[in-house]
């Protein structure tokens, strides 16, 4: 795919000294710590900038979005990424937000869904990366609790009757099993595993245009009952219409908020291809629906199987399993089973609750989270991994293994 | 699996001392060279004892057939093992035998089957195991031949429409491509195979009873155009029935005779699973269809691909990338493509050329093979070995790897 257009204007950026950490926050007077500053900031840049460049996520992410939005809102450049920024009204789309009953949220607020974060450390697909600066959210209840104990059910739009059945069982019985559904409201799969997930609980539909207007037309009844039961989510303003390019970049948010993917069915060219592979770049888990080797739909599954990139899934206890190693929620946690004292001290016990399954963490976090200074935190984590609790799976970022060591 | 009753029975001969390499052959007092007493041995013991005992396959592969055969001819025992043996008649064997038009073939005729051999060397499965003493073949032509680049394609009786119709397509494009498509004749995958093989070359039904009567009845024309065509084969004689002991002995030989095994259908509880953990004792390469999860058909091949013993197979194209590196027959070795010299002396090329693909042959048999003495092929073995141009595969037992190395 190419890169979007208004990419290649971020070289002036560079140019004027953006990209070297630190020298930005000096050319701006004002301090950047207001939240409400920030909200504004990343609204205007979601607003202002198609999200998906890598280049562009990793700007903000070194400057911060204050400093990015206010360089750029302040610049007189006429290149087009300022011209876009100088022409957000900031205003409009805040009464756009209430307006469609939305609430834009920010990585700073409670219901910000965790797994997003994986996308700034992921490999781009097809050139384009990178994290959302905001979402909009349109539904009731905790967003991100939605998102911590999920799975992305995707498919093809030109489904067959037999994808979509069993789109529909695996949306139902996932939601049974208090596993919230995400998929992209699209025709086809998408739309039976939503349809299946709304007769038993809640489904998350992730849009590539603004929430004003939900698309496809076709689906509107479905997606409104998808918002006032569960949630429709997307990284555009309300206003904004999806384009192929949203789409593409949409995908990313499905596989991050997601803990897992599942494709039921897809042609040898297959948009769930693409979600797929997002998930691979997070290394999260992707299984595949088998289907008849006659059908065309099942061509992409089957591949994806065959070359190892999907475990082969006939049923919703096939996927769970993959998943229930990294459930938070389990009761019953490995170390605990093997009595007072175990393999584990106390203190090392602690460090490795403080870690989470899914996605990693810093050691800066880690020592955040316990209290701990840097030194105690890597000589615990260096004995805690020894002993199979602990896993650097990118660097600097640790979590608790897939498998606990056996004991 | 229970072991079937008369294998309690060589229990005797261990306790008459024949069980200890090397005493037996000084119990008898005639040469055992002659190839007709050896054919007539081979015959006899098959008439007389279901095979698929590994410990009286071990016995005879020690003490040779014809000292096991005349030893049981001969000795005053009552128990079951002797007694049968005592109550064959060779001769009907052999007339029966010509009365069906069949041709009993023991290992050292030139069309003797070679992937048998394996057996002899593989896991027993269920505690059966063990290589056939001889085998009923009916067909025109080189058994040994169309063995050589086969694939079992294997299922249900119970098949689905949709089964049966990829295992015919199957069928036919293997033997488009020049394999041989080697089944059980029964209803269902079986049938399918061995018709679509049909309507482009030929086909092999392996059968649990003897070749006097085709089982199943049903089945008859099928059988006959295939024997027609193609061959049937057994290791029972001619006018035994077949028995539920029979089918799972039988099963060895399928997976034995074939270069690959594919599972079509099979439900939850699949004699075609039986079929596969044969060819996965050998050591051969196994792959399974897939088919919609609705269906209670495809539970088998679903889950071997899910355990990895199995690859998802959709085409014949996939099947054939399995054995082409092991294709005796390709036009193009590895190692001709990198020009005179290359990484392979003369000499350790022409070792590497003694060397089969599938099935491992002793450093005894290299010896003999190429006329070397045992000091220079070991030395020669070790160089190709690293060189990654061979492969011990079990101790003692040489082969070409099935990925070459890359140049």
């Amino acid at each position: 795919m190419e890169p979007m257009g208004e990419f290649e204007e971020i070289d002036f950026l560079a140019d004027s000294g953006m990209s070297s950490a630190g020298s930005f926050r000096e050319m701006i007077d004002a301090p950047v710590e207001d939240a409400q500053r920030e909200r504004i900031a990343r609204m205007g840049l979601c607003a202002a900038l198609d999200g998906g460049d890598p280049r562009m996520a990793a700007l903000v992410r070194e400057q911060g979005p204050v400093a990015v939005w206010e360089y750029l809102r302040n610049s007189g450049s006429t290149r087009a990424t300022a011209v876009r920024v100088r022409g957000v009204d900031v205003e409009a789309v805040q009464q756009a937000t209430a307006a469609c009953g939305s609430t834009f949220l920010i990585p700073s607020d409670p219901q910000w869904p965790l797994g997003v974060a994986d996308l700034a450390w992921s490999e781009p697909v097809n050139g384009l990366g990178g994290e959302p600066w905001g979402l909009w959210v349109s539904g009731e209840g905790d967003f991100a609790r939605a998102c911590s104990r999920s799975v992305a059910v995707v498919g093809a739009r030109a489904s067959t009757a037999y994808g979509e059945h069993v789109a529909a069982e695996l949306g139902a019985e996932l939601a049974e099993r208090g596993y919230t559904v995400i998929s992209g409201g699209a025709y086809g799969i998408d739309a039976a595993a939503h349809r299946g997930a709304l007769s038993c609980g809640a489904t998350v539909a992730v849009m590539a245009g603004g929430l004003a207007k939900l698309y496809p037309p076709g689906n509107a009844a479905l997606l409104t009952r998808i918002r006032d039961a569960g949630f429709v989510v997307s990284e555009s303003p309300p206003d904004c219409v999806p384009s192929r390019a949203r789409f593409l970049v949409r995908n990313r948010l499905i596989a991050a908020l997601a803990q897992a993917t599942v494709i039921v069915e897809g042609a040898v060219r297959s948009g769930a291809q693409n979600t797929v592979s997002w998930a691979l770049s997070m290394s999260r888990p992707v299984l595949a629906v088998p289907g008849p080797v006659t059908s065309a739909m099942s061509v992409t599954p089957h591949r994806l199987i065959r070359n190892g990139e999907a475990t082969l899934a006939t049923c919703v206890e096939e996927i769970v399993s993959v998943l229930e190693p990294l459930d938070p929620r389990r009761e019953t946690l490995p170390w605990a089973k093997s009595g007072a004292g175990g393999p584990l001290s106390d203190q090392e016990r602690t460090l490795v609750d403080a870690l989470p399954h899914g996605i990693g963490v810093s050691v800066d976090e880690v020592c955040a989270r316990l209290g701990w200074n840097v030194v105690t935190v890597l000589g615990v984590l260096s004995r805690v991994e020894q002993a199979g609790w602990a896993q650097e799976y990118r660097p600097g970022v640790w979590r608790q293994p897939r498998q606990p060591p056996s004991q």
